[in-house]
């Protein structure tokens, strides 16, 4: 089955180097860092040669500010619920927007059950939230800005570092979600200025099962995994060793690789949109032209239905998202595509394409050539189709 | 350097059969298993397998009841706060003991800053708790009791099954912190009555990093990790691919191989135990005769630091632990040895062995010797020693 992925947000493999790594490890038994005699010492070399390496993906001032967690849901968690529970005495009110993903929004709904208020601020037409409108939202009460740094439907990426300045200006903490641009983009947390950043290791060719949050140094926060004292007493449980490893070898990687990568990327991106309108009619592409993930085009088909569109490209062996859902399973529409003003129906045809390291030109031409048969062949079944034209 | 591990509580070389898998998986890329198209379809596969052989080890009657997890500090953390904040309109008093793992005493505390109160349980000389003194402590408001099925330090089981009828009666959740009895002792929780179970997956020789609760189909319980639908909508995060195919292999093997591990560590703790009074004088085996882990001793030796005898066996390439803190790092005397009325000095000298699968008669024989060299030289140095004698 010779599959061409253009679903790399849901799932990229393995870098040659990250899996000879991961295999030495499993392999060699490192034991456990937090061991109190030799057995572990190899152990404790892996952690901190890993956080030194991903600290220096994200150019975070000391290694320790990187705190090892188990996914991208888990970093984003732990920052906002921890900020929250640490900071209770000052306040209980975090600013958001309104296109974020499900991890922070859920976690908030969280927060609001233990008696938290959240201000959830509009995007415009291209995903972007306005700093100014943060700035007025903020009241003496807030503790927390928590916007994301790309958006993973539309590939929107916002103005972090103008948020962060206004955060700084006023003492609350701002966290940005930064799990689908950390190795996909250049990203420095000190020139951001964010308190926070919580990313993952897949989407820099990494393990799933592990992820990291930046925790900038003097910053207090609350563990979400209560227990004994790994990763500096800020996140308890026996580390995910192998994976940890992975993530190291991938963001070393990453890093060394940043400006190919982007080109790569841009080029693909740059021969989908051309090729479009050669291709197809009546279509929108999402997100901001510019301030936008490289290896991300989210389209709205007019007239059908995004679900559709992914079976009938998966019958051609061709993987794609709709990327309305975190995890599949969800019919209604994307409360992101809804925010950036689209119409129900259109939102319903979006599908979203993420490239990856090993795609061609080629596949963006076989991804033309089918995307065609199935928008001529939905549209010719779809009765909004025939009333519109 | 030939070390002889007698700390394989802090961490099980990976079975052959788990790395074999483990390798296949990494170079396989088998995808997510959340994804719209056929690159997910051998993720969710492994995950639907893995689920089914660890719901084998502990004997669920569903395989959905098994949540997979990060480790065992997540499960701990999941099963009481996702109770605690599924219930509190029930109430917010819950029930533990004073022996618990710092998993367990730390979620507590998170929870007490959040207005619950907790009623924590004495245990006697060999650790058990009264069930009697669990129905007593039961109120109105009582919504959960979280008691260990084993302790980490001095081995004691729990009578598990008598305090889940109590709580059963009283239509309280019961959870038992089981992490490091799953895979090492038979486990049964239909026989056991518990509605949580939590547990990882290092225990049983799979790999650091993947763990599981039990939760009994029909149990409202709040995510820990927010986010999204994953785990039938109890724990967001993309999964942890490999090591749960891992984890699932191990489980397996751990519940084919259980009687032949059982008598492998029996005859090696009495092994153990015939060799000490031959060897050593003035020492404590503390915990039950009876109701404990097979491949665990605790011994108590006088006028000495545990910590100075962990690091002079180190010297001799045998691994030990004294088990005081989850993680190295502190001086303080144990709670639990504390709590079954040691001596604060008694408590200091503590040492755990914990034998593994590769452990051999001769390992015993060679850690028996060291260990009179050991404390021939610490109690020659000793002041305490001197004095007592």
């Amino acid at each position: 089955m010779n599959v061409i992925n253009l679903d790399h947000m849901s799932s990229n493999p393995l870098l040659p180097e990250v899996k000879a790594a991961m295999i030495e490890a499993i392999n060699a038994d490192y034991g456990n860092p937090s061991s109190q005699h030799k057995l572990g010492d190899k152990a404790s070399e892996v952690l901190d040669a890993s956080r030194e390496k991903v600290a220096g993906l994200i150019n975070a001032a000391k290694p320790r500010e990187v705190v090892f967690t188990s996914c991208g849901t888990e970093s984003v968690n732990y920052a906002i619920k921890g900020i929250a529970l640490a900071h209770a005495d000052k306040g209980k009110h975090i600013i958001t927007s309104n296109i974020e993903h499900k991890a922070v929004i859920r976690s908030l709904r969280t927060l609001k059950m233990l008696g938290y208020q959240v201000s959830s601020l509009p995007v415009d037409g291209l995903g972007r939230v306005d700093p100014e409108m943060v700035a007025k939202a903020i009241r003496d009460d807030t503790i927390l800005i928590t916007i994301m740094h790309s958006n993973n439907e539309i590939g929107t990426i916002q103005p972090i570092r103008e948020i962060a300045e206004i955060a700084r200006a006023k003492k609350v903490f701002f966290h940005a979600d930064a799990v689908d641009s950390v190795g996909v983009v250049p990203m420095d947390v000190q020139k951001l200025g964010v308190d926070l950043l919580s990313f993952a290791s897949n989407p820099f060719y990494g393990p799933t099962g592990v992820g990291g949050v930046y925790v900038r140094s003097g910053t207090k926060i609350w563990p979400l995994m209560d227990g004994g004292i790994q990763e500096n007493n800020k996140r308890a449980g026996t580390e995910n060793l192998i994976g940890i490893l992975g993530m190291g070898v991938a963001a070393e990687l990453a890093r060394l690789h940043m400006d190919k990568r982007l080109s790569h990327f841009r080029s693909l991106k740059e021969a989908l949109l051309k090729g479009l309108p050669e291709t197809i009619d009546e279509y929108i592409v999402n997100g901001h032209p510019e301030h936008v993930l490289p290896n991300l085009v989210s389209l709205s088909l007019k007239y059908i239905e995004g679900e559709s569109v992914i079976l009938m490209l998966d019958d051609d062996n061709i993987a794609a998202s709709t990327r309305s859902a975190c995890a599949s399973g969800s019919l209604r529409a994307s409360h992101v595509l809804l925010s950036i003003g689209l119409e129900f129906a259109d939102a319903q045809g979006t599908l979203v394409i993420t490239f990856g390291l090993e795609n061609t030109e080629k596949d963006v031409r076989t991804f033309l050539g089918a995307l065609k048969n199935v928008v001529t062949t939905l549209r010719s079944m779809s009765p909004l189709y025939k009333k519109a034209s």
